[in-house]
């Protein structure tokens, strides 16, 4: 039996991997008066006399959604919404095993834009912060935006900044290994959907001046015809060399080649036109850009991988728990990106100089350090901008 | 300290009366690949072929939001939506400990009628039932109305329904202990907003003949101009005798009277209009329509309160769990009556003829056994009606 028949099995095991459960005695009389009617309506009027006061009161402080519209759930694309669920709930388990967060898995039916954005709003009192998941773009863009404009609570579409958090980690510790500069480089970035776009964003913002996207169709680069409006902005910030042609184009003399797009579009020809040492962060899931081996026999200093099977993988699960739990900690209002870039250097950091090598420059997900790391330097970070309404 | 500055000061403690926990294991390579990437995916195709899949894979079939627009919370009115959060939670609590139903607290912040329908069916994919609560009349019965109509899961308003099974299981024993027959009273409800109204349809639909409305205007008959929608409704099916006046006037000769109103409205004079062994249900919140020891010093043959102060406390915290927890677990497509009438037979049912007194005609809310009770009996009339997709 293989992982994904296993998987299935387990599921239906599970029926469930998340619950809700009850913290409080309600076994009598009088603590049933307590816990609910009549004493209840006491919170219930501190609460209607100062809102605020529901971050104390109920589990609101703790409590994140992880919502989807089921349009772009892992590689498996628009599977709909309902079939979204098992990834929601996973999220959901990683959230409370990693970060102590109460998170739950929501659905909505619906693709339009306005529509999603209405309803997490009118749902937005409910929560301590919202976390977006799999949502295609380029609608995640309009959605999340729009939501960190009108919401006073973080939120956060873990596709796009979860990714180019954690991918910037991996390259803060690969770029040591490499002894190279991010001010130096140029990185080409493979898939300009919602990751690819939100990566090239975040690490132009992190201070790589020479960045590259890349789609099916080859280089964004202004004026193209097929270019979509997201792609478009990109742009105008991106390929500063004028490049036009195809990935392989691209990639002639890179020192960095990121993947966020399907399975073997990269070659063994590409790998070796890269500039010495070139490091490729190959994350298609479930089959990479290239085969890890093939990269390493190509002449790849350093592979990382979105898959728990090869060395170096570089999984959003290392920023969403640590992350939220230093946003709800300090009660941050928003999620900036001094609080990304902290998230990168929290994670990068928890590999010490001795451990660090070609085949370590990430934590295991499953190193509760590391989400703690990344908590502590989140709140931080929140604390130090002024967008925190608690002290760390 | 009274109870109610000891509930504030509980709440503070306790930060959240539900959490979010992790039911599977997620501390290494294998397992994370199991409950999360890549496995996932696996589950996810499953439910993307078969929706119904839904409740084999996810915690779906165990979960139901308690969702309100924080507009009719307790006794304390359009409090808000936030405000409105320690009651639902206070219910998930009790969802969990009473019914073992994984329940999480939704407001939304948002009165229109329109707007709330839609988000509920937007999210109702999420969830295995629907569970509103302390939403104003009349719009939580065109909300009600709707969903059931077009959700294919139980939708289910407790204020109206929770209310009336329970009033009917505290009638059926009332009944049992005067000697007299539901066809042949003359009952009257003081209170004509959700609750009211709702229980005197459920009533009627019972077999008890006689039914007459009031609110604080006096009784509701066909024609009288201050009646909203709902109210010249229900003055189609109710008042047969076609009485106009106060509240006063209607209990003359009544053999039953139930308050769903505010505190003080009936005075020990209205108890001695009443027919021989009157019965009092005055459940309004937290102060009754009248105090229990002046309607028993009027010659009230019994006295139920919503209080668990008094003897006979009749609070649907009794209905809720188990009705939720026999409708999942047979997976009903929705909550008919047929299900609500034998979750308030069970519910009579859990008080024996030995246990039955005037001072104990309903079993305790924190009896176990009572939502067992009320689970199977409900289960089984889900099977029976046709409604249920799994056997009991």
């Amino acid at each position: 039996m293989d992982y994904r028949q296993q998987s299935l099995k387990k599921h239906e095991e599970w029926k469930g991997k998340i619950e809700t459960v009850c913290r409080v005695p309600v076994d009598s009389r009088e603590s049933l008066s307590l816990a609910y009617t009549p004493g209840v309506a006491e919170p219930c009027m501190a609460i209607h006399a100062d809102i605020e006061k529901s971050f104390e009161l109920t589990r609101r402080w703790n409590t994140v959604p992880v919502i989807t519209d089921g349009t772009a759930v892992l590689g498996l694309g628009d599977i709909g919404p309902e079939a979204g669920m098992p990834v929601m709930e996973g999220k959901c388990a990683l959230f409370k095993a990693y970060g102590g967060v109460d998170a739950y898995p929501l659905c909505i039916k619906s693709k339009d834009t306005e529509e999603i954005i209405r309803t997490i709003k009118l749902l937005s009192g409910s929560f301590g912060g919202i976390n977006l998941e799999d949502i295609s773009a380029p609608r995640c863009f309009e959605i999340e935006t729009r939501l960190k404009k009108e919401l006073d609570i973080p939120v956060f579409h873990d596709d796009q900044h979860g990714t180019a958090i954690v991918m910037t980690a991996a390259l803060i510790n690969a770029l040591k290994l490499a002894g190279k500069n991010k001010e130096d480089i140029k990185l080409v970035i493979n898939g300009a959907g919602a990751a690819g776009i939100a990566i090239a964003k975040f690490l132009i913002d992190f201070g790589v001046k020479d960045v590259t996207l890349c789609d099916k169709n080859g280089i964004i680069s202004a004026g193209e015809s097929w270019l979509n409006h997201a792609q478009a902005e990109a742009a105008q910030i991106t390929n500063k060399r004028h490049m036009t042609g195809k990935l392989a184009d691209a990639v002639k003399g890179a020192d960095v080649l990121i993947g966020v797009s399907g399975p073997h579009c990269v070659t063994k020809e590409m790998v070796r036109s890269m500039a010495q040492k070139p490091v490729l962060f190959t994350c298609a899931n479930p089959v990479p850009e290239i085969d890890p081996e093939d990269a390493k026999e190509a002449g790849a200093f350093i592979v990382g991988t979105g898959s728990s099977q090869n060395p170096n993988q570089i999984n959003n699960v290392l920023v969403f728990p640590g992350l939220f739990r230093g946003a709800l900690d300090v009660r941050a209002s928003t999620v900036n990106r001094e609080m990304m870039f902290a998230a990168a250097y929290g994670i990068a950091d928890c590999v010490t100089e001795k451990q660090l090598s070609v085949e370590y420059i990430l934590p295991y997900a499953y190193d509760k350090s590391a989400h703690e790391c990344v908590a502590k330097a989140v709140a931080d970070a929140a604390v130090k901008t002024g967008v925190a309404k608690l002290k760390s």
